[in-house]
């Protein structure tokens, strides 16, 4: 017999992959070109040429013992790259000793929170918010606090989250460019945060999942994490900013103002093995390491997210247009959003419920998608818009 | 702060892991050359050629989508190349869809461990054992419960794990080839303990940890577990037999005759999302699949088994022939195998007691090292010997 509570969770499933396997049904039904999917986040570009290039030049490389153990923090020289774009970015001297490389961002959230959890700890959880931070939390016996974020603007609600501190409270997940949303968090609220974490009865520490930090629209600036918030971990990858999402490469870098931070160090690689990630894919690292510069040509995703904003509203949708990420993050007609996705699968266009990111009332699309996809659904939002009354 | 129960088991520290940072410390001591380690478990010999151009051909493979996110169980071509291997072996029709490819063996334990344990249960190891199991089993609320193989042969007790049976006991790990013994169980072997686990008062799943079953000598052959055990759920990596130890490519493959096969091959995948593994690493899924039939030259293994066994047996140590693996498991000249590993140290050997695999009395010193390393240590083993009166 299965786990009690996997069994459970089973039973509860993800909204995001529900639609994207209702997405799969119906392309068997009607064909894929007649089903336009919106549902899963897969970055649809290539990566970078520098990355083609870089796992091509690291294929040929004939130097023994590049797929052996390293220490389980990662490649020294690999660190060392990490630990300047860190540094560059937030202004701080970052040593290549806070740096692990870990197996995507996943990885990186589930060692970090590992590495500081006790039973019974809280993780406050800023919604709308990436559904799997919940069972990241509760793998290390913690518990998830989910705080809103204010309904309009979708940026971080203070009181809300100054409510939820307690004595418990260890850690709060933030995620700018966040998914679903595409807000940035701007630099006040990152100074704000830090401000009232400070107050609370203990160290709050902030895991920074930030996949989305390169995939800014309109020439924006995303506000760095670890310069404003000082008990700062990032937690991310390379899977979007360089497309190598099935690769499993990221890293975790632990911030030099840390409370704690030599002990921190030490608990993060230690986490890393004893989870039995052991270290990040050898190769992988090898290729952003050469590669740490590049990032994938997000003109495309900007011409797309225009496309499929005009398409939305074009249909009479109420939709923001996003900062960054992949995703738009509409408001549902109706205030059952699991209802307007159940409604929107009836004309072959899947999208993940709001519910699905503890955010009910939106819905998510994700842009990453081809232009005949995005084209193609102007027809059946039109008809949705007009089932609901929007146009 | 970090987490209470990391900072306590980070002071107790891995013994393969102390040893090896001795190694360095004496290296950096008295010279590379003057030191002799045996204490990690490091495949040195490069991956196959196989390997090698599947590596380059798929670097040069410009089909697009090469390197997003797949199912989270992997490619279904790769899962059918493994559920042939495992078909093969077993002489059962394993469906594709009982395999998920993993992030090496710690993900598969890991994963096997999470979709089966409610906390409090059970998972019997038998010792001696790699260290990490009571971490792994640590991870998802289960309790290690050690169970001492034969002090003699090295084989499972099985009285000993008859007792050890309780209404708790969920799992039990296997790993034959053993890691250190070196011992194979045999298929007589395989045969009692399946027949005593069906005595058991609920079921009892086995875990088989299998990453040496292709590093066997004297063309031994391993009989297959999942043959031979029921509830059988094979969790092991292409580390050893390909050299990708760094790449982190594994996989699990549940029996079709385990009891809920069903529910379990669904748990798999969602735990490896949920562990925040998400999926084994796509481009190194690619290349197992090619190089499927291939394994590293198990003759320069042989040839240092049998140098370094020579080396030790003229020092007069009692030390068997390993059937399998990359290790020589000798007794310790004194009952106190941490005291007699110390004392080596101070010749600059490095090898791990047994106390570090839940086995006191004996030593650990992997052969996968060079053969000047091994040459090298006859002096220094001579004069150790001498030392314990054994020579």
């Amino acid at each position: 017999m299965i786990s009690k509570s996997i069994a459970e969770r089973m039973d509860k499933g993800s909204w995001i992959r529900k639609m994207f396997e209702e997405g799969g049904r119906l392309k068997a039904l009607y064909g894929a070109e007649n089903v336009f999917d919106f549902s899963l986040g897969n970055p649809d570009l290539e990566p970078p040429v520098e990355v083609l290039n870089a796992i091509r030049e690291l294929a040929a490389d004939p130097t023994p013992g590049l797929h052996g153990y390293m220490s389980n923090a990662g490649y020294l020289s690999t660190r060392q790259a990490v630990a300047g774009l860190v540094s560059r970015r937030s202004g701080l001297d970052v040593p290549a000793s806070a740096v692990c490389m870990t197996v995507g961002a996943g990885g990186a959230l589930n060692v970090a929170l590992k590495a500081i959890l006790d039973p019974g700890d809280e993780v406050i959880i800023l919604a709308p918010y990436f559904f799997e931070y919940t069972s990241y939390t509760g793998n290390h016996n913690g518990v998830p606090v989910i705080v809103s974020c204010d309904r309009e603007t979708l940026l971080p609600d203070f009181d809300a989250i100054r409510r939820a501190i307690t004595p418990r409270t260890k850690a709060l997940i933030l995620n700018s460019p966040n998914n679903p949303s595409g807000v940035i968090y701007p630099a006040e609220s990152l100074i704000q945060l830090d401000a009232l974490l400070k107050e609370a009865p203990r160290t709050i520490y902030v895991l920074s999942d930030e996949p989305y930090n390169e995939l800014v629209f309109d020439n924006q600036a995303v506000p760095d994490t670890m310069a404003h918030i000082s008990n700062c971990l990032i937690c991310t990858s390379w899977s979007k900013s360089l497309s190598l999402a099935g690769d499993r490469i990221g890293y975790l870098a632990v911030s030099p103002r840390c409370e704690d931070f030599d002990r921190l160090i030490d608990a993060v690689p230690f986490c890393n093995r004893t989870l039995g990630f052991v270290n990040a894919p050898a190769f992988f690292q090898r290729v952003v390491e050469k590669a740490i510069h590049a990032r994938v040509d997000i003109k495309k995703y900007e011409e797309r997210r225009d496309l499929l904003l005009r398409v939305l509203r074009d249909a009479g949708f109420e939709v923001n247009c996003p900062a960054g990420g992949i995703y738009l993050f509409p408001r549902s007609p109706i205030e059952d959003d699991v209802a307007f996705a159940q409604a929107c699968a009836k004309h072959n266009v899947t999208l993940v419920p709001g519910t699905g990111f503890g955010f009910p009332g939106y819905v998510r699309l994700c842009f990453a998608t081809s232009r005949e996809t995005i084209l193609g659904s102007a027809r059946a939002f039109r008809i949705i818009g007009r089932e609901f009354g929007l146009n």
